[in-house]
């Protein structure tokens, strides 16, 4: 019989499956589907590892891959928040948190603080760790919309100011990939998938 | 205009995007379809962060969760070889060096190698942090197929002996988790989704 413990940890370990069934706004880059909550973890944790000689010198890559891969998990019960729904974003807070004491709260006590705790700082955006894994985040399906001639940015009818004031952690952050973005976010404006405002 | 490196970065960090797109032969655990390398790649650092207690005392979890996340990207050209197909294992390393090539080939020639050496690493399954990693690897489909139905098992007539031969691994990488394996066999065999062999 398995021990207590590794119970809850096996428990956990399939509820989570449950993140490849939560759909993100963006699509895959050949624009064949909307791409989802693992898919966008995982490439979000590779992006973090591959640029990390642009992150700031203080930040820890490896605890930055740990918060990519825990940093969505609530969805599993809040389901995903696009970016720039202002109304969901209002009460996103609160769904957000009862759905992490009801996921952590299936782990091991100490494991679920941790990756609870994990979880938090990712959101709360203070620490170097943190705000280096926000703009990776960011950075993410900032290239699939661009590669998908603005799939998102067209739908919901976003601008570029918005577009700007969200990417400008990038510009802070990881200052070299900015010449980048601003080269993107033009080029979108450009070719008319992105509006100026 | 961004420079010649960082260019490399991105156009590897676009390319792996296919990821999403290689199928497996397991099926989700909600059984809605097949999974995909990049919803495996997420599950299999997860769970191997989850479990890192029960790793041996000389495994680097943190390597480790970076074998996961690149361990499968060669597929994105060589496509993904099931686990018990005898043919198309024959061949699988000649496909899968000449995709590494090509693919680590994007990137900036020393990062390149640091993650062909990674990938290398973890094929050759003979340091501490490869044989936890592949004993992960080999977790993950077993937990999908064991909730399935024994999807895979029962698509290919895999009888219970070449099970208890794959999953030794974890009987002697991780020996705590190795009761519940035996457990779920035995009860796969009794249900009927897994022939005894």
């Amino acid at each position: 019989m398995m021990d207590k413990k590794l119970n809850k940890q096996l428990k956990f370990i399939l509820e989570v499956d449950k993140m490849k069934n939560i759909l993100r706004q963006t699509l895959l880059m050949d624009k064949s589907r909307q791409e989802n909550d693992a898919e966008h973890s995982w490439h979000f944790a590779l992006i973090a590892f591959i640029l990390s000689e642009y992150a700031p010198e203080n930040v820890n890559i490896d605890r930055v891959i740990k918060m990519a891969l825990v940093h969505d998990l609530v969805e599993v019960y809040a389901g995903d928040t696009f970016a720039y729904d202002e109304k969901g974003n209002e009460d996103k807070l609160l769904r957000e948190k009862e759905a992490a004491d009801k996921l952590f709260g299936i782990l091991p006590e100490e494991q679920g603080k941790e990756l609870h705790r994990l979880w938090e700082e990712f959101d709360a955006m203070e620490t170097p760790d943190s705000i280096y894994a926000c703009a990776i985040d960011r950075l993410q399906p900032f290239l699939s919309n661009y590669i998908t001639n603005g799939h998102t940015w067209v739908l919901y009818n976003i601008t570029s100011d918005k577009v700007y004031a969200r990417m400008d952690l990038i510009r802070t952050t990881i200052p070299k990939v900015w010449p980048i973005i601003v080269d993107m976010i033009e080029d979108s404006i450009e070719k008319g998938f992105l509006k100026r405002g």
